[in-house]
């Protein structure tokens, strides 16, 4: 995978979630899959925390390498502080961390060396730097994903007898945490 | 479903394909998920050919009613036109399409009774113009949902062990003829 890949898909994630959300009506963009699923403010809110909390472990990994564990990632956490937004608000935090986050990679000397460079994931082990980078961009898309089904469960009845044609209103999966 | 919500997402999906694909390195954006599968260019590919075959069946609901089915949809003639495209042609392309249709729909008068107007599909039988418009919206989103996928799949093994916490990865859902 390289790294240009990955730069390109992360400055491209917060125009594309401005280019889908901004302009819905907002009974949608705060509507979920049902019980405590996630609505779309909440899934550009986990995406604004994942970028500190990626941006933390990267330097924990060039600093304490794989003496110790990342520390926790709270995924609940962004809840509370997201609620009190807008949808507008979010975005735009959205678009500033992610490029604050593209301008500390950019500067970095990222040599296979340090992509080979090791840290211990607290659930999954071992893990590289270039993981940790290649996990960024997929785990926007996996949140680009969920935020598809999530807008479509909307839809579930108004399509009629579609919905048996409509694979979004099929997928069963579901993020967890990366 | 209120037609302003459909509207927005029928309007926003041009903008949020140039978004994510635009600037993303050509060697991804033809790549699929192996065998036939479809990379982001005919996915693009099929938007268009599915905006002017749902242009066609609403007016052909609004003609023929359900007297007789709707004209079948060939899937698969898009795929020519587009292996001779860049990606950013297609992009335009699909945006200029989707412009025409969303003028066209405005200006129709899509009260109850019309929305209530009767087509027969050809393989789910009878379904109504608002069945149709709303299947509109869902299909843009089963094709995000897909393309997410198609992109993520190229991190595959990038991601190591994190891939077991990653949705998009998990995800065998697919897109059948809408």
């Amino acid at each position: 995978m390289e790294l240009s890949q990955t730069f390109a898909l992360l400055s491209a994630t917060p125009a594309t979630l401005n280019a889908l959300l901004r302009n819905l009506p907002e009974v949608w963009t705060q509507s979920n899959e049902g019980s405590d699923s996630w609505n779309a403010i909440e899934i550009v809110g986990h995406l604004i925390q994942y970028d500190h909390n990626n941006s933390m472990r990267l330097e924990w990994i060039l600093k304490e390498g794989d003496s110790k564990p990342f520390p926790k990632f709270d995924r609940t956490s962004f809840q509370t502080a997201v609620h009190a937004k807008s949808l507008a608000d979010v975005l735009d935090e959205f678009t500033q961390v992610r490029t604050n986050n593209l301008e500390k990679l950019q500067k970095m000397d990222l040599s296979d060396v340090v992509l080979a460079k090791r840290g211990i994931h607290p659930a999954l082990g071992s893990v590289t730097l270039g993981q940790l980078l290649a996990t960024w961009a997929a785990h926007d898309l996996t949140h680009l994903h969920q935020l598809t089904r999530v807008l479509a469960y909307a839809y579930r009845d108004a399509v009629g007898p579609w919905s048996a044609f409509l694979g979004v209103l099929q997928c069963n999966g579901h993020s967890k945490p990366a």
